[in-house]
């Protein structure tokens, strides 16, 4: 097509990345659902969360042994008669006469009038008496209540990255289930003719249709809820169809393909129409872009090359979303470069290479098909827009992928 | 009770360790399972995998623009009929007649004949034919078969922790599932009279039931398929009757209670006719340790006070889990400590800490009941059992919980 009524001049990555950080910025609003405890893992609490009880909810022994009078046992060895039992889970209210003792577990409340325990391991035990051999003091293996937590105190703070040690203790405090910020739910669709599902063999002009499983897999490792993947046909009536289906039931959608400067750009032919904004960025794999809101929904549009695809994830999108879902922002670090590179000048590549302990060495040229190699990567490698070339040794950016 | 069969001698961290990592060992051997591709995100690859296909399948374009001999266009400008388009997905069978170009899609089928493509950019259009502005030599913009992977050459190799990049290339070779080992699967059985689920309100004695719901939580992070939370009373039969059927579901089982001194030890008075080992580590908190093997499967049973179990479970378990898991190692390293420490002499003790730039502020002591201040700490800081006091700068081992 000739025209191209929406159309954007060339973007700097810098620019693009802001440009896609302020579209994406609403959804850093996140409503809030309540989650079983159980379920909370790797959710970001919504709110401060308060003990509803203190912990120990009430005075209990921290050994097995016996409650006595700590005076009871100040001469040792002394004998004393034993009044009983105290389990775990048994109220324990009957108070502990004079000169005896109580048998407790740990756990156990104490006894009314008990001050102390002795523990197992210093007393013998027979017929109802015990010979205490070791005195304790007032307060030893007791375990005060609130001495953990008062009730009111803060068990965890809103923002919090829930762990295992923080479901421990809003489990301890045994709140059901707590509020927590909603995912971000994505759909992603991929567009084209030629693309055919997993396990179909492939006729002439057909590749397979990756780049959904690639974005969502993406997508759900930094914390985003993937409602669905699909996929349209190079036919608008369809894709309008899928796509209005998915901005009613997803937060963001991805598109790939479709966005270039061919005579059948599905994505770019029913967007811009739509507000969309297609356009060049400088920027090598991922060149193709486009942005829309449609329904108040934030719809990005990649082109359809895997590696492109990827690439324009990881560079324009990722960080913004591993913030939404609180994880740790995308590791980048200066390493020296392992292999001679080449750049096309004015326009920032994204290279793939995998990290060594001397440095970074890159293992795809600036192809966006190559998607097997890309597989071998475990960095990008960004070349700033105005390199054109740079040795063995010079200083690059690395981005964890 | 004042009988114990199959109580050993009072053991250190590390060789208690080495009989649990042995005790689990068999479970390094996982079963394959065959998963869909959209789904093995964080799993480990069974086998090495081998392209199915080659990758590019077929000649294609890198560029929308128009397939043409180099020979045609070595003298530009010079004007070519158009016979035509190829789009993505098409066959792309007709020959390229010579002197004259074939409009192409980017990833389209390259017709026989062209040996590269001149990019739309480059081209004037207009009725039918194009005027050509800059040459380009043979293979510009044209994708050859296999440059990026050959049918039969390595995707991914075995033990591969499957990230977004493997499962793309994955996804490119169209495989719709893979090879990969299965989880561990576990069942955690807490247990405990005075264990009230979450929720209800509290009676006299009564504490929260909290075990179960962290080591889930524990468990799930490193790797492992939690097949469910199981509660028993204190009674024996009911005991057996939930283990039976977590032996029955599960490739490890984990217990918390009943397993010190006390006169109502449901899980030593039940496992230790069955071949169980109980007995002290010589460790704060977590003491009270044992294993046994049921119906061939491993059961370790830790101390019911919520800090020991989820300290138990991060010494003795959690490393070997990992490496079954395929995830990376905890992360174990000497910083300065913070706080002045005091330990018993004979018992290693593991103190929870908070991480600092300086170095690691002890947050709680070493009562076993205090799982709400866990929640504020990131890591066990190791005193080792002879060490009975820490100065502050002291260099102590931590592990990231």
């Amino acid at each position: 097509m000739n025209d191209r009524p929406a159309t954007a001049s060339l973007r700097s990555v810098d620019d693009y990345r802001a440009t896609i950080a302020a579209l994406l910025a609403p959804l850093a609003e996140r409503p809030v659902e309540e989650v079983p405890v159980p379920a909370v893992l790797g959710r970001t609490l919504a709110v401060d969360i308060a003990a509803p009880i203190e912990l120990p909810v009430f005075r209990n022994s921290a050994m097995d042994g016996y409650a006595v009078r700590a005076a009871d046992v100040a001469v040792t060895p002394v004998t004393l008669p034993v009044h009983g039992v105290v389990a775990a889970g048994k109220p324990g209210a009957t108070p502990l006469p004079d000169g005896s003792a109580i048998k407790v577990m740990t756990g156990a409340p104490i006894p009314p009038g008990a001050d102390c325990v002795v523990p197992v391991e210093d007393v013998r035990a027979s017929d109802g008496v015990i010979t205490v051999e070791r005195g304790r003091a007032r307060g030893d293996f007791v375990r005060e209540p609130g001495t953990d937590v008062r009730a009111g105190d803060p068990v965890a703070f809103a923002g919090t990255l829930l762990a295992p040690r923080h479901i421990a203790a809003l489990a301890a405090v045994g709140l059901p289930t707590v509020p927590v910020l909603a995912r971000v739910r994505a759909i992603v669709i991929t567009t084209g003719d030629e693309l055919l599902p997993a396990g179909s063999p492939l006729e002439p002009g057909q590749i397979y249709d990756s780049n959904g499983i690639a974005i969502a897999a993406a997508l759900t490792a930094d914390g985003v809820d993937v409602v669905s993947i699909e996929h349209s046909s190079d036919d608008p009536a369809e894709f309008a169809r899928v796509l209005a289906s998915a901005v009613a039931r997803a937060d963001v959608v991805f598109t790939s393909g479709g966005v270039s400067k061919g005579d059948f750009e599905v994505v770019k032919d029913v967007l811009a129409p739509m507000g969309g904004v297609f356009g060049p960025v400088a920027v090598q794999p991922g060149g193709p872009q486009g942005y829309t809101v449609v329904d108040g929904v934030p719809v990005l549009s990649f082109p359809g090359n895997p590696v492109s695809t990827t690439v324009s994830y990881a560079v324009f999108a990722r960080s913004v979303l591993r913030d939404f879902a609180g994880l740790p922002p995308v590791e980048e670090r200066d390493v020296a470069l392992l292999t001679p590179v080449r750049s096309p000048n004015g326009k920032r590549q994204f290279l793939r290479g995998v990290v060594k302990p001397e440095g970074v060495e890159v293992v795809s040229g600036p192809g966006s098909h190559l998607i097997a190699s890309m597989a071998w990567a475990d960095v990008l490698v960004d070349v700033p827009a105005e390199v054109t070339a740079l040795p063995v040794g010079a200083t690059v950016r690395i981005l964890t992928l």
